[in-house]
């Protein structure tokens, strides 16, 4: 039986954005049913959870015995299973590899920083202050991706993993109007959200979150 | 055979800290020969090499045919052929996976965000009023680590290629004081910096920069 954790309730600005919907968009397109283990998000802190998970953070994927976080780790274990995700030769395999990591490393730091600046910050004195370089170093980014786009559907082969962890990066961007400057990358986003497992997924996600009162 | 690509040259400031050393470790613990591909820093934003690495980032690691970038995606290929990167039972293998990503996606963002501020926007006006969020930021995730260490060596079970990048990701706070508060969290990182495989790659790395003029 597969487990996935995630936060019993959250707030309603980050309903449909919450990280676990990266997971359960591989679940829906390996084919492979779960059930969900609620957190109380104080819970989050305490010493029992932070054995298992020690950036108090969610998603978690309970598979049998063995328990796992972070999402692009969690991916690449259901790849072991599924050659949608992850596929089964040796090179083809490692370019997927090579784009989670770029969509975890190379991208998301960036588009996160606007992100955060924007939500958590806007505020502040410094905000406006910040908020140019920030800008900038997400706007390189969409662009080489944008750059690399073209051509391609996906990006290193089939569709993989590696599109479903762009896709849920990109998509912080969604506040933003930034995404306009880039068509193909505005297409593959929209590629990516017509599958029928990102929407199967993101519905889940939002009906969670619809029927629990939001956190205080 | 085995060819890694970094700058030719760079700022002295950063010489000890490019992120070819990420691979150049694990190169020397999986005890693999490689030469060298030296790009001069210019080169790295033209259309030829953007093809291969479209950030306009080093390292990239070609191995016969199969080129690669991102260095956890090369840690993770190189991990195929060295058990002492990554081990073969497939459930230790996630959790080495589990803590590369977490190094990558829940540590580096954080860590570098302070360092890019004190190395890059020092003297602005934002600077001194951003920096606490992000300082705050920084800690709390250094503590984390730290709890996790309380009664390990290594993050998962034996050394492993997630410590290579936990190491590294921690040396971006060599430039703060902020280590100062975290014992366990030094006593892991001098345990790294002591193997014979990190002081190999460390020279190697210091005496390219060393030959070759600093960058403008």
């Amino acid at each position: 039986m597969l487990t996935l954790t995630t936060f019993r309730s959250v707030p309603s600005f980050a309903a449909g954005y919450v990280r676990d919907l990266r997971v359960r968009w591989a679940l829906e397109e390996a084919g492979l049913p779960y059930e969900l283990r609620l957190l109380d998000f104080p819970d989050a802190a305490l010493p029992a959870y932070r054995k298992e998970q020690p950036f108090s953070q969610i998603p978690m994927l309970q598979d049998g015995e063995l328990k796992l976080f972070e999402s692009g780790a969690i991916l690449l274990h259901l790849g072991q299973r599924c050659p949608l995700l992850l596929p089964q030769d040796p090179d083809a395999r490692a370019q997927v590899t090579v784009w989670m990591f770029a969509a975890l490393n190379s991208v998301e730091p960036y588009l996160a920083n606007l992100a955060v600046l924007d939500a958590f910050h806007a505020g502040e004195d410094w905000a406006a202050g910040a908020r140019p370089a920030m800008e900038e170093m997400a706007l390189k980014r969409l662009r080489d991706l944008d750059d690399w786009l073209a051509g391609r559907d996906w990006l290193a082969g089939d569709f993989s993993a590696a599109d479903i962890l762009m896709c849920s990066v990109v998509r912080l961007m969604d506040s933003t109007d930034l995404l306009q400057r880039f068509d193909r990358l505005r297409a593959y986003q929209a590629r990516c959200m017509q599958r029928p497992a990102f929407k199967k997924a993101l519905a889940d996600q939002l009906a969670l979150y619809k029927q629990e009162p939001a956190a205080a």
